[in-house]
């Protein structure tokens, strides 16, 4: 008698991680890495000499599919169960990464047709070429007072689905004209596996400016940045469906080709940073998720809408069904370590912590603002920079790396303002991701500077996990899945033992420093200060 | 026939110079150091066992006479020239380093009844364990508006006379009581050579608040300190001379012990760095020395007396006899820059130079505000620190290399604005001190951002060579010296080849920045902004 399996399917930027899981359990029996055949292409396409423009990401949508074939046999066999064993598949994918696709589905990149035309590619999430697009969108919903402006803290990003699609139109019509649709990476794979062509909220949601309530953006928006953009509206049909309802059974084909039952359960798709939630045990109100890397994404599930100061982006159904998922970021964490790091002339994270674990809170008399790479909740602008005051001669490098995670800690804390400003109370952090596991040190100060504890997911393979958690409600509990995120996260999901609470001591000393930190906050961020930096970036351009 | 020579005795804080120079020529001859025997006494006395309070920093005055009882016959070695040839010697002194001395001008701690009290001792310039009292004499001459304390930026410091002979009559009032003098090093030192007890009237004026104009200040604003401080008034006789006036001949005894001719003319002393201008072709107003090491200290002669705001000093006669010495500082320079290479992980400047060149004007977008040690100019406030802004993940060591300079450019810029401000033009800059020689991009940037031609002076002893032009003027053109300063200037003092002329673009460029620099240095320099960094200061203690 075989334990019943899920299979989670993380699509990250250069590869795809198969991860085949227990669902009474979440025992993780077995998985499989296969990097993509193409990797990110930045510099010519595949079937071209001719050399993109700068800040081009693009990806090919054969690879995906390619990789799972490699990828999941070998995370069945790691496992050592059968195919029969496994009963749903979720999908999580980096996002915003889309394509245009013809009527049938198909990506134009791999008709002949359209290869060697750079816009008829995926257009991968940190392709930042759609800036002066972005910049378009932004001013024109401003202009117009779009309701949705202010789902996403009044600015929307040259990642997102609007900004893509206006860089396909405008650089190359007949492309456009020749797409049916534009659809997200995660969504084709699921009508890969499936046939049905459906859109997750998520990707909908966060990075498509659609809503439960207000659906898209109107034709006559879209039209208002060129006329010929109205036809944007056509290009976004699909059923809108939440994360891990299930969308149809594996086709018998694919089915033959990942070595699956066909007929298996494959759940609607989800963005990979949020299928971290389910699979942080978080699935009711009041506890953020905190994936904590080379950025930050903050993330919380609420009952209510509401106006969250520059928030990232809010979604009913975005996350978990039946709640709002909030969304919030802060765009250099792991980076500003690796950064202070280099600067300091080695990378010895080791002896860095070590020695900063043994500084005081306040780290001796510095304060930083952590906008390395720009603010991006709360204060929502690239422009803004990092700064350190307090500096004197007898400053050592371990207090400065202190000073730079308590400023990261205390840009949640003002994350957290914000959210309690709108009466969603945030009573406990669960953090998940690279840093978080590497770092007591980050997670201890954390915990002190917000006053919330901190729990730790138990998984190594946290987006996965949510991933093959969402194929388990898919599969419903009569296959052997769950009948519901509440019952998968209650059998599947599990933190680290050991919660980290805030030491009262700790706290108060950051609780004194805190309006210091907020009165640079608010100089720096907004008014003169603002301006400052936004000329000093300038500078640096 | 033997040219004539000077000899210049520069005491400094671990040594003594004594450099051979010739008159007509400025030819440095021939030089030689010696240690002090007892060096800094930080920790014992010399004859006692019992440990010194934390910042105590005294001197052995027996060490300076014993010093350069070696170090004067080896330098007429090296030079090669008898002792006939020497026809005046000048004195240049650490500053404020003073001791209390009997009615016979001997110091109390060659005295055995007082060898065993600290208070007895020789206070060097770097003892700072009198800031107590330096806070009280500020408080005092605040609240009873003492002229004087205008002259010296409001604010007067914990290493000048003052605080130090308080300090000694609050601890030892016996030691006070047996004290009929509070003398400067350089002066003893000057009556040792000669037998005649003046003060020079750079020491008394600006460490002593002493002026041509008010003379010291009044027994009551001392006895307002302390009843019994009144009678310091009394403790600080003597003739104020301007540095160069010849004071006296060599005593037979001190010609005996230094291998030189007795009746060989002594000028009056003066405080190490201000040696520097003379030697550095210094002799009119309008051009400005800047000796730049760990930290910098900015000269200027000036025809008239005017409120720069928060200047370091001003001393009619202080500098160079019938002009108003002006006195400037900038507390972190060298060691602002040792501190990032120290924190950048190795300290290899000549790769941070290198690169730093490479670095446009503006760092890329960075800006610093130099205050690692406070601002002792402009702002006059130790409690200031250190600023970054600007960073970003891209930033390098090299940009913030970069940017530190340029900081302290514009701290220079904005001590020259405070002088412009006042009608006292600054039309050039002569450089002098060890990083000056080292580093040519500081000078290039010292250049572009204050829009002023920069030349470097020639000798790699401006102290010493300063010292020996006072001798050579003390001793008077009929015995082969000078008959003015600016006689002993033309011969004597050199520039080095070519000097720096402001880049216009690169001017220019500085010009757009400086209004942000500008902001920044009000923002925290006065009202909120400085009051959260005191508080941050406070966080260090």
């Amino acid at each position: 008698m075989t334990e019943p399996c899920a299979l989670g399917l993380d699509f990250g930027t250069a590869s795809v991680r198969a991860l085949i899981v227990e669902t009474r359990t979440g025992c993780e029996r077995g998985s499989a890495v296969a990097e993509y055949r193409h990797g990110v292409i930045e510099t010519t396409l595949p079937e071209s000499s001719e050399r993109l423009p700068p800040d081009w990401a693009l990806q090919h949508p054969g690879d995906w599919i390619e990789a799972i074939e490699r990828a999941v046999p070998e995370a069945l066999r790691a496992a050592g169960v059968p195919k029969s064993a496994v009963v749903g598949i979720g999908v999580d994918f980096t996002s915003c990464t889309v394509l245009p696709v013809d009527a049938a589905g198909a990506p134009l990149c791999l008709d002949a047709r359209w290869a060697r035309r750079p816009n008829a590619w995926v257009k991968l999430w940190k392709h930042h070429a759609a800036q002066p697009q972005a910049d378009r969108i932004n001013a024109a919903a401003e202009r117009r007072g779009e309701a949705f402006l202010a789902d996403y803290g009044g600015r929307t990003s040259s990642e997102w689905l609007a900004a893509k699609a206006l860089q396909i139109l405008e650089e190359d019509p007949e492309v456009w004209a020749a797409a049916s649709a534009i659809v997200e990476g995660g969504d084709w794979v699921v009508g890969e596996l499936t046939g049905a062509r459906v859109r997750n909220a998520c990707g909908a949601g966060y990075k498509g400016f659609w809503s439960r309530e207000r659906g898209f953006p109107s034709a006559e928006f879209f039209a208002a940045l060129d006329p010929r953009f109205g036809s944007l509206a056509d290009r976004l049909g699909g059923e809108i469906v939440p994360p891990g309802r299930a969308v149809g059974g594996l086709t018998p084909a694919m089915a033959n080709r990942l070595g699956l039952e066909p007929g298996t359960a494959v759940a609607a798709a989800i963005i990979d940073a949020h299928s971290a939630v389910p699979a942080a045990t978080v699935v009711e109100a009041g506890r953020m998720v905190m994936v904590i890397g080379t950025s930050t994404c903050h993330m919380l599930l609420a009952e209510r809408h509401a106006p969250v100061e520059g928030i990232g982006g809010v979604v009913k159904d975005g996350i978990v069904e039946g709640f709002y998922g909030y969304e919030a970021g802060q765009p250099a964490v792991g980076d500003l370590f690796g950064w202070f790091a280099k600067v300091a002339g080695g990378g010895d994270f080791a002896a860095l912590e070590r020695e900063a674990a043994s500084v005081p809170p306040g780290a001796r008399g510095l304060l930083a603002l952590d906008w390395w790479n720009g603010n991006r909740s709360v204060l929502v602008d690239a422009n803004l920079s990092g700064l350190l005051v307090g500096l004197t001669l007898a400053t050592t490098p371990a207090e400065i790396y202190r000073a730079l995670i308590e400023a990261t800690a205390f840009s949640t804390r003002r994350i957290l303002d914000a959210f309690e400003a709108q009466r969603i109370p945030v009573r406990e952090i669960v953090a998940v991701g690279g840093l978080a596991e590497r770092s007591p040190l980050l997670l201890r100060i954390y915990a002190d500077v917000t006053r919330r504890p901190i729990a730790l997911a138990a998984s190594a393979n946290a987006s996965a996990l949510g991933a093959a958690m969402l194929g388990a409600v898919a599969a419903g509990v009569e296959r052997g899945g769950h009948s519901s995120f509440v019952d998968a996260a209650g059998a599947m999901a599990h933190l680290k033992p050991g919660r980290i609470e805030p030491d009262p001591k700790a706290a108060d000393a950051y609780d004194a420093l805190y309006p210091d930190w907020l009165a640079l906050h608010d100089h720096f961020g907004r008014g003169p200060g603002a301006a400052l930096m936004t000329r000093l970036r300038r500078g640096r351009a």
